[in-house]
């Protein structure tokens, strides 16, 4: 997105609304898509302290190496921004942070005893709570500060927060976080669909390839896969690029290795890109040479593909995301293969490839419009073959339109 | 390394060894490359909860997500793989695991109050620990269970394993196996000499290019870098590609851009690929064209240039951490600049691109024949330029040496 976008302001301002109506202390974020989402500022975790602090009734604050310093300015929507040095003490800098932002508890380095008792976790006065979903080391609830720390943040810093801020009661920012996400705005429904007309056009350069594909490694075409997502505009993969030829195609997160694609092999070709940090995610089975397909293959695609079809027509606002997974489900039972299909049906997708919602048996999550999500019923034949089809779709007011739109079916050249 | 060498078996009875020792009770393990090092199985973190217990007396389990189980089967030292399916609840599945293994206070879902009280963190007998470096939740230490978990497993987890262990004392499976993995093998040297080789070759074909690479992008000299690590024989990049020109060298962490390559701008190339899962990492800092550099930059790239020297020959069994950073700090402080010299020297190389040692200002860490690490020193001078020089080293029986042989110096063509 660019600069003229900045959706930034508007989400800190959101995020201290639900933080002070949940009465939470503090957001702890450290580099994750959170923090993109929130800043604009991408960067990957590293064994260096980079947290991001946002309370109800402050300004955010950075806290980052001193290298990364300049970028971070350069590059996030935060005006106050902190380093430390390599040869200074992140922790303690961490708990003078805490300390100012007026986080209670917060600043008391080591655990050096000055903090009370407290219970430990499995306090029976934490079930009841709906909003974390997790309790942890609540000391008691009224008067414990309560932490929300990124969902992927490393235990080497929750432990180093828990250290900081001790008796106090910890969750995962996602549940913060995740209802706002999961809306996407016009801006990043338009990345996700440059992302996925990138990876479109690598499926229609490779199903034009044909023949030309036989005798290949995996390997190399995964290669391929990705300097053509690159020549079309895509900005790095967006996951690992799975090419899954013959057998290794039944092992859905196979990613790709030194086999030759044999003419007549099904290969699962699953890979995605990034567009303005927002990525594509699309799955084709496609057969090339002029060898026939194994045994049981065609039955195998046209049921898959009938499943795809059918979880994609079940999508609309307020159908719920076990409806969706239920009507793929379905189709793939009805044909004898219910228990080849070992994952669910898929999973929203924006700054993070896995995302709220997932579609998943049982899941009474209710589908609304914004919500973007893949649609990859897949089955798995153990040492024979694998087929999975996959689209991202994005809910609209009455259904939902696909993100990707190449032919689904299995022939080439 | 070949499944000829198998060295998990002998390392998994390591940890056992020295969990005991230490009175831990269980190592928790996610997706890291601590999984990789002991069992030789390798993959991203996702959502999913997939997790390696190793507890002293009991050989080791791993709970997969259904759809990895094929996988994890085939390519892990680990012979007792279990899978949950997405449409069970993998708390529970954990649970059952360690209860299984019994760990104490294990088995516990949902916190709901059947375990008893216990001192929250803080508690003063835990300064005296140093095995964990951390404590945490603990309850009264002597019967308190001791979990160690992965260093980067997410919180999402980590509050997982709080809530079904309440009243256990969490720390960091570093403590443990930094310890072993420090100190490489043979074939951790050789796979770590021929990444640095994959390396050497590209940047002895970028300094061939000369003027061509005037005018291109630094993203497109960037997949240039990249698609010649692959072509000579690395397996993907080992961290994102870093091509700093012009006054981007001066953001140390800056990755690459859309900035055009000038004649005569200072051009920071740091970038490594990977092979048999073990990295390179290297940085030059080249001039294409036949402008001149900016003003001061041949003093400072001579000046870093002598402060890596200095630091490589201060590497020795015995010497510290803390004397290489200094050899290299002293350097460039004498020549005027150690106020831009923002970072440490180095850090160690692994399966992890940064793990142990870290040679940073004041460590007093003894170096080990056999431990490997960056000798990187910069100058860093915002908006104009920046210098970084870096070479990965090998401590030998009595000195170092070099897995990074190609010319130092900044001219190209």
């Amino acid at each position: 997105m660019s600069d003229a976008d900045d959706p930034y302001e508007g989400r800190i301002r959101a995020v201290r609304d639900r933080l002070r109506d949940a009465g939470a202390d503090a957001l702890a974020l450290f580099p994750s898509t959170n923090t993109r989402y929130l800043t604009g500022y991408a960067e990957e975790p590293s064994e260096r302290h980079l947290l991001l602090f946002v309370v109800p009734d402050a300004d955010p604050v950075f806290l980052v190496p001193e290298l990364s310093g300049e970028q971070v300015r350069a590059a996030s929507a935060v005006d106050d921004v902190r380093t430390w040095a390599d040869d200074e003490d992140p922790v303690a800098a961490v708990g003078s942070v805490l300390s100012e932002l007026g986080v209670p508890g917060g600043g008391d380095p080591a655990g050096d005893g000055d903090s009370g008792g407290g219970d430990s976790a499995g306090d029976s006065d934490s079930g009841g709570d709906d909003f974390t979903g997790h309790d942890s080391a609540g000391s008691d609830a009224a008067d414990a500060p309560r932490l929300l720390v990124d969902d992927t943040m490393h235990a080497r810093f929750t432990l180093d927060l828990r250290e900081l801020c001790p008796g106090a009661e910890f969750g995962l920012a996602s549940e913060l976080l995740a209802g706002l996400r999961v809306r996407k705005d016009d801006a990043e429904v338009g990345a996700l669909r440059r992302a996925g007309e990138a990876a479109d056009a690598v499926v229609r350069e490779l199903r034009a390839d044909g023949d030309d594909v036989v005798g290949t490694t995996e390997a190399e075409l995964a290669r391929r896969v990705e300097d053509r997502l690159a020549a079309n505009g895509g900005g790095g993969v967006s996951f690992e690029t799975i090419v899954g030829s013959g057998p290794n195609g039944a092992m859905p997160h196979h990613t790709h290795g030194d086999r030759t694609v044999e003419a007549g092999d099904p290969v699962v070709l699953d890979f995605g890109t990034r567009v303005d940090g927002y990525p594509s995610d699309q799955t084709r089975t496609l057969v090339f040479g002029d060898e026939s397909p194994p045994e049981g293959f065609r039955e195998v695609h046209r049921l898959v593909r009938e499943a795809q079809e059918a979880a994609v027509g079940a999508v609309e606002p307020g159908a719920t995301a076990g409806e969706v997974d239920a009507a793929a489900r379905e189709a793939i039972e009805s044909g004898g293969y219910g228990d080849e299909f070992v994952h669910r049906t898929g999973h929203g997708v924006g700054l993070d490839v896995h995302e709220e919602p997932y579609i998943v048996s049982g899941s009474d999550r209710e589908l609304e419009p914004g919500m973007v999500f893949s649609v990859e019923p897949g089955v798995y034949l153990s040492g024979e073959f694998g087929v999975r089809i996959e689209d991202l779709v994005v809910v609209t007011d009455d259904g939902c339109v696909r993100l990707n739109r190449t032919d689904r079916g299995w022939r080439t050249g």
